[in-house]
């Protein structure tokens, strides 16, 4: 039985940096390389980034990646690895459909293709295409993708690997129930992944895996990509599942991590053609030498939730900023929850130089909201400052004879434009505060507490909030350090301050009965008598629909922020804005 | 030959509001019932509305279209109009297959399908799902539908017709394709649409049309939705076409209408069952008497390209301000062109009582700014007032100590909280007066001129923006009224003032010249050697597209707006927003 070593490179890339991109999977490849290995996988789309979108669509970005998935054979080989089998995601397309088809925009068809390509040798040695494209939640891979129809095998060191790009490994009846009926069968399934994020989904990940190594007998190695996408965050977490199910190895999570494993496969039919449904390339038609020393690192544990949580934020926000090329954030502390843990993510994703927080009392803020705020920055070291926004507030409310809503809702825009014009000056990135809950169902000021190009808690529930803050006091405290966030901002009554002794329950239910029907809803696609099932009275799950419902138009206007669900808004929840549904409230 | 007396009822309908859907597709049916019509059609998705998105996947809803139509059957059998037969667009569901499949969610597939009914006799006698979906542009509908398989006839006094849904005429090689190659010829192909909008794009569905015509030797009659809906504006303009070309009957665009004409049409083989791929339902087999007289309207002829556009842009405002329950609009005027225009299609929309104009004066606006609002608001009538903003920005200006861009800025951003003041105050809808030239380059103010709920030229350019209100005075003098936008607010240099002297052309290229490349690049998806081919220098290729590429990210925090090309921005250009592809400078 031959003995392989496999390394899973989970590696952070930035979508359309190609040249940076190449750099990135070659220091991976030679960080493999020294640790011996025979076999480097680099995640799907790994030279271009991913989701690409609409540059799929793009000739000069499809003859890019192209050209720059040949130059990382070429460098890897000038580096003294030409030898190392290489399995890469890069965009390419399909040369002989190209042109075939005039779209209905009167240009010819890329017919682009998500594909991994083989390198051996300087040289690009075979290129497989993903079969399955997704199409619903977050991916619209149909939209831009044509798909592959044919499977690739590699032969390494006289194991047979089959190749395959993510979805592929979803899908029941398709790629993987080819292999379990090939006539040769494989040694080892290798697929290269950008699978996003969501609370709990190692779970998911582990239980396809094991289900597709019982399937087609064979271990199956998993590499994800790594790094913050827009509201995506891919979690690295790369894993290896053998055909009984047992976890062989597995990398950590949301950081950069070249996994090397050794791995006992069966002998590959070497000298057998290519199959009915698949190409193959022999690399290395015998074992050879065993590798030196045996590599079988302890898998990496899964963390607990809220800490999983928790690194997701951070370095979705980390990545947000960095890549759009902000080194800054700027965001106003009210002295409550939500605005002190996007303030404690910040510290921790860009240090608290980088990080600049505001205190704009107006005459019905409270003193504590503005000791509260003082005693975080302080504690975190956050560059702090307060500016008085009464006075602006003024001007509109004299100018204009405000009241009601319409005064409290200046207040929030006043506070936006205070924001907005520190960043004008300063050039921070400015971040939106408000929570999933609060997005949900509309309880936030558009153009007010809003304003942002980034939203770091937008898909966190209020009630997760709390969890979040209180985990990140508690994890400080248990490495001795000083809890980062004040004890009062956890545990006053939620406010928005916007007119005397309002709080938020004047406005929504209390959030444990709420979050659970926000959840319901929006994540679990349920309907009214589901909701009801599961403990909610009629009359909550009516009022919390139709809050939901209403607030589409809101979250039109408010900026992207991180993932860690299957559904948060936006992209993955299109509905129109002019629409006149309303979800039944009878049992349907 | 029989004579078929046929009518194609294009009608506004409401996304979600089945009921007065239901009601106005009665109304239509009886309207072409009392002109003696032996066959109505009514437009795709006609009950549901159009676009439904995401509302396609909810249970409750796909339950409650199914009611609707039968409803619809019912009720019109009632009005004593069962002889009639009614082929109408609606949502319904492959109920084999759904359940089948368990979504990635967990949830069980629905198997939602784009369908058209045929109703007689109180009943839905057959039912036809969509074989080809688009999923390209502003469609995805492989992402919410399931195709259909099979074709549908209906044969209605001895005619055998086919019955499509829209993109089922443009697929080569598709349906229209089986029907040329069918054992038996239908005798009419009715296909029912919702086509969106787009300049000229009455050419390509008559060209669409005639090339169907001959390839399947069948007249074609082609029955489109109208009405706005959120960024779409779909424009009727029902169409039909004989074999050799002819038009034999074309409706007017941009209204409801039910177009009635008598076809004498070949009589089909209803003796036979149904055929190798498709069902068919004889509901007369016989042609039975002629009508009575003989319909022949003279075909609608399209209207030149200024009316055509600035019709579309009054449509969609007016449908997404009633549809959205907003009675009235509040806007700036800033005695520039682009909202004296946006002004003028709000009054022509929704009547000048409903039009509430705010001038916004600073210490940098000019004399001729207030004077030229003024003028505007009082040739139209609409309700203006004068609010003086500098108190509001000095406050800004003095507090945070801003000066340059962020001056410019905090200018524009105080304007946008005053009309959102206004707005909560006294419940109009926001209009943002941004064009395409400005967005697409990105030289506007988030949260600032951005500011609103609709933004109604964000698809025109700024020439356009000019031809656009030089069309609409003429038009009035023509019909000796007088101009409604002054003179002098085309013809003066364009100005932000938001700084001394300020003048567009010092941030931008001349407009003719910016928007040949923004057309070429946005709604062209043109590449940089292409734009050159156009006309342009190299270096105004560069700039603009180095532009536009930056700009993705504003116009993320942009209202939706009407569409009027192939290509504005939003849904339709989808970007990564962290993304650090720059299109190539050098011919690619």
């Amino acid at each position: 039985m031959p003995r392989l070593r496999l390394a899973l490179a989970q590696v952070d890339t930035v979508v359309g940096d190609l040249a940076a991109n190449v750099a990135r999977a070659r220091a991976a490849v030679a960080e493999a390389a020294a640790a011996g290995a025979d076999l480097v996988a680099l995640p799907e789309m790994c030279v271009t980034g991913y989701p690409v979108e609409d540059l799929a669509l793009r000739p000069s970005f499809v003859a890019a990646s192209r050209q720059a998935v040949a130059d990382l054979a070429r460098v890897v080989a000038e580096d003294g690895h030409g030898d190392v089998v290489v399995v890469v995601g890069y965009l390419d397309q399909d040369v002989d459909a190209a042109g075939r088809d005039v779209q209905r925009t009167g240009l010819p068809s890329l017919a682009s293709q998500n594909c991994a390509a083989v390198l051996h040798g300087g040289e690009v040695v075979a290129r497989y295409a993903k079969n399955h494209l997704p199409n619903s939640g977050v991916f619209d891979e149909q939209r831009i993708f044509a798909p592959g129809t044919h499977g690739q095998r590699v032969v390494v060191r006289g194991v047979d690997v089959a190749v395959l790009v993510c979805e592929d490994l979803w899908r029941d009846g398709g790629v993987t129930a080819q292999l379990a009926e090939a006539e040769h069968d494989p040694g080892l399934v290798l697929v290269v992944n950008a699978s996003p994020y969501e609370q709990g989904k190692h779970r998911v990940r582990y239980d396809l895996c094991r289900s597709r190594a019982a399937e087609t007998g064979c271990t199956v190695a998993y590499v994800n990509l790594v790094g913050g996408q827009d509201e995506l965050v891919f979690d690295g977490q790369s894993l290896v599942v053998a055909p009984d199910g047992e976890v062989l190895a597995r990398a950590p999570q949301f950081v950069e991590h070249v996994l090397v494993v050794d791995l006992d496969l069966p002998a590959g039919a070497t000298d057998e053609g290519p199959g009915r449904l698949y190409d193959r390339v022999v690399v290395h038609a015998d074992a050879g030498p065993e590798p030196q020393g045996r590599l079988r690192p302890v898998p990496v544990e899964p963390v607990e939730e809220c800490e999983e949580v928790y690194r997701a934020l951070v370095l979705g926000l980390r990545d947000y900023a960095r890549k759009n090329g902000f080194t800054d954030v700027v965001l106003g502390l009210s002295g409550g929850i939500d605005s002190a843990l996007v303030a404690t993510l910040a510290v921790d994703a860009l240090g608290a130089e980088h990080v600049h927080t505001v205190a704009m009392p107006t005459r019905y803020s409270s003193e504590h909201s503005l000791s509260d705020a003082a005693e975080l920055a302080h504690r975190q070291g956050t560059r702090h400052r307060v500016v008085p926004v009464q006075p602006m507030v003024d001007a509109f409310v004299d100018g204009l004879g405000l009241a009601g809503l319409a005064e409290e809702n200046v207040q929030a825009r006043v506070r936006g434009v205070v924001l907005m014009g520190i960043s004008n000056s300063e050039g921070q990135l400015v971040l939106a505060p408000g929570n999933k809950s609060e997005l949900a169902t509309g309880y936030s000021t558009v153009y007010g507490d809003a304003v942002g190009g980034f939203a770091p808690i937008k898909d966190v529930v209020k009630t997760l909030v709390w969890r979040l803050a209180r985990w990140r006091n508690a994890d400080a405290l248990s490495r001795g350090e000083q809890a980062p966030i004040p004890e009062s901002s956890i545990d006053k009554a939620p406010s928005a301050e916007l007119r005397p002794g309002q709080v938020d329950s004047d406005s929504l239910p209390d959030y444990e009965l709420l979050d659970a029907v926000v959840d319901g809803y929006v994540v679990g696609d349920l309907g009214h008598a589901d909701l009801v099932a599961r403990g909610a009275s009629e009359e909550l799950v009516d009022r919390v629909v139709r809050m939901v419902d209403r607030a589409e138009w809101k979250r039109r206007q408010y900026p992207p922020g991180t993932k860690v669900s299957a559904k948060a808004f936006g992209r993955d929840r299109r509905l129109p804005v002019t629409n006149r549904w309303v979800e039944p409230a009878a049992r349907d």
